[in-house]
């Protein structure tokens, strides 16, 4: 139940169990274009999709080495570790970087980013981290960021690591023109593989300007595909491989489908949670649909709680991050995720909690999450 | 038969098989640590290794970015594919780059290298492409470097891709003071893992002027790695398991034994494929013990030449890069390569030239690389 690396079904992992191959070959092109479009339908985008063999980090940076330049202005709501190591990114690249900073837990108001809208005529691009894995904060307006991004032909980036594939996602529809995610969150993939989708309007800004660095360069990158659908460096081969088998369970599934379990089994687990006594770090109207993040409870001990739970229940969750750490433990709530997940978690969490000596009301938490997933 | 990816032994596949883990879990630190230890020994130095999820270009890059600041004055041999993106990847971080340009398939003198240190005295680094893997190419002089890079301290960089682990590479006691490799070469690992390992003093210059950048910051590696021994961003793992079996691999074979089966069965090849009819591209005392590149035949058409090997004979090799592309093809000699391999290799290579109407002597080819092979 860790929010990443999440399970891997056993057909993805076994995909992984092919022989190398060349990666300028017949066989590879068969590979890696079936993977990106698989990619492309997950994004609903008819944009470009690069596979990049690297962490989420890897393509949220290229995001933003390939679209900001040095003076460029952007905007960027921050609340947590990664929208403040996304923030840094942008002022490394040179940006005048207009922070809508809000406490972990929260995050800015649709309204507030209108106002910098307002505030920034001259805007080139607005940047989110739409869900903050470090806290299980989630921006749930970003269907409305077209209208303000239309005003002066801003760029529009959400970094999607760790939500992608877990929660709608309709990334033409919504005016997005750069999104990324990685394979090792909702797409329930082996963690090394991170796919960045880009439009043709970002696309051929990023070709008239490429960057002066080499691995994260898209320029290079969809120029090799349109030459020979290769990718200009080795790629890692059999992450590509379950890449690809996890991009087929996916839309085996369904995507419509897949974001209703998702959202079921987080309302499931954040009902069941609360019943036993926890309270969600988040607050209610910016809870994360797919990493629950909780506060622990006075005095108990972060390393205690979680080897229990860990070694007597063979439950993983994850701790907290950076000055949350020991204050919230966090659970995830991706890609395989179902009905059995929450339960046995939500029991596991109960008797750790009554092994640790508090009272809890373990019953009543598993009928309650045992309702809502009634819907599954 | 490719130089790169190469064949990965079972052993090493099925390591990848393993359920995802935290990668901030003791697990992580078991396994992480260990592959980084086992790296030491491969590159033999007791500097720092960090193990990047990325291919060997990532590797390389970093070496650029972490070292290299705008106005730095740096030496560096380009004959090739891979030399020529790395004087281009200095170029773009800032350096006057002095480039001692040569032929494909031949090397700078060990003189003119020394004529570019006399006439340079503010040289900051020396960064050379050890084996250069498009032409089969390989420097021979890198123990003689140390003198001249100690005149007044300058760096000495070797990009090792494609021969860590396949040749002779005793990295402290060569005054090497940052050297990578890919996994999926000499190593018999799967590609996406790329380690790089510094010393002291170059650890110590990075960590004074970290780049701005993210993915490829080693010092922020470093620091990782000193608190928890864990990594900044999520590791490719399953890759990691392989990796670290590989390095098993590589050390219960022994790194001399490993060395001499490299160069034996190249010899082999060369002397082989000689007797065959075919010529090899690299000037006799360039010749790479990792990469064979050997001329075309007049009139051979390369793909269709690859393409029976392949599909006839089940031996896959490499054709050439850039403008030697349909000019050479590359048979790698890298990894798990023995007897075996090398046997088949010549017989199949010459069988397929009959087939093609060329007049070959396979059976005396084949002889010359038996006796060649006895040694091993």
């Amino acid at each position: 139940m860790l929010p990443g690396p999440t399970n891997v079904p056993e057909r993805v992992m076994r995909a992984m169990f092919t022989p190398m191959i060349n990666h300028r070959s017949d066989d590879f092109v068969e590979l890696y274009e079936d993977a990106v479009e698989s990619t492309k339908k997950v994004f609903q985008s008819n944009g470009e999709a690069v596979l990049l063999s690297a962490s989420g980090t890897g393509a949220v940076e290229a995001s933003v080495i390939n679209l900001i330049k040095n003076g460029d202005k952007v905007i960027i709501p921050v609340n947590g570790e990664f929208s403040g190591r996304l923030a840094q990114m942008l002022e490394w690249a040179g940006a005048n970087v207009i922070k809508l900073e809000t406490k972990p837990g929260e995050n800015a108001t649709f309204d507030q980013v209108k106002a910098a809208f307002d505030n920034n005529k001259d805007v080139k691009a607005f940047y989110c981290v739409w869900n903050e894995t470090s806290t299980g904060t989630m921006i749930k307006y970003l269907d409305k960021i077209k209208d303000l991004t239309a005003r002066n032909d801003s760029y529009y980036v959400v970094d999607g690591v760790s939500i992608v594939g877990g929660e709608e996602f309709p990334m033409d529809k919504w005016g997005v023109d750069v999104a990324m995610t990685g394979a090792q969150k909702a797409f329930a993939a082996p963690p090394g593989i991170s796919p960045i989708v880009v439009n043709p309007r970002a696309k051929k800004y990023m070709e008239q300007n490429p960057p002066k660095t080499m691995y994260f360069n898209l320029s290079r990158y969809f120029k090799y595909y349109e030459e020979a659908k290769h990718t200009p460096f080795t790629p890692a081969l059999p992450l590509l491989y379950a890449y690809r088998e996890a991009m087929n369970v996916i839309l085996e599934e369904g995507l419509d489908k897949r974001i209703r379990r998702h959202r079921i089994c987080s309302d499931a687990l954040y009902s069941g949670l609360s019943a036993i006594g926890l309270t969600p770090f988040a607050k209610e109207d910016a809870r994360s649909t797919v990493v629950v993040a909780l506060n622990y409870l006075e005095g108990l001990e972060d390393k205690t709680f979680r080897n229990t739970l860990a070694n007597k229940f063979r439950v993983l969750v994850a701790g907290g991050f950076g000055n949350l750490k020991g204050k919230v433990f966090r659970v995830g709530c991706m890609g395989e995720v179902h009905r059995y997940h929450v339960m046995r978690t939500i029991s596991a969490i109960g008797s750790t909690l009554d092994m640790m000596g508090y009272k809890t009301n373990s019953v009543e938490a598993l009928k309650i999450a045992e309702d809502k997933l009634k819907s599954l």
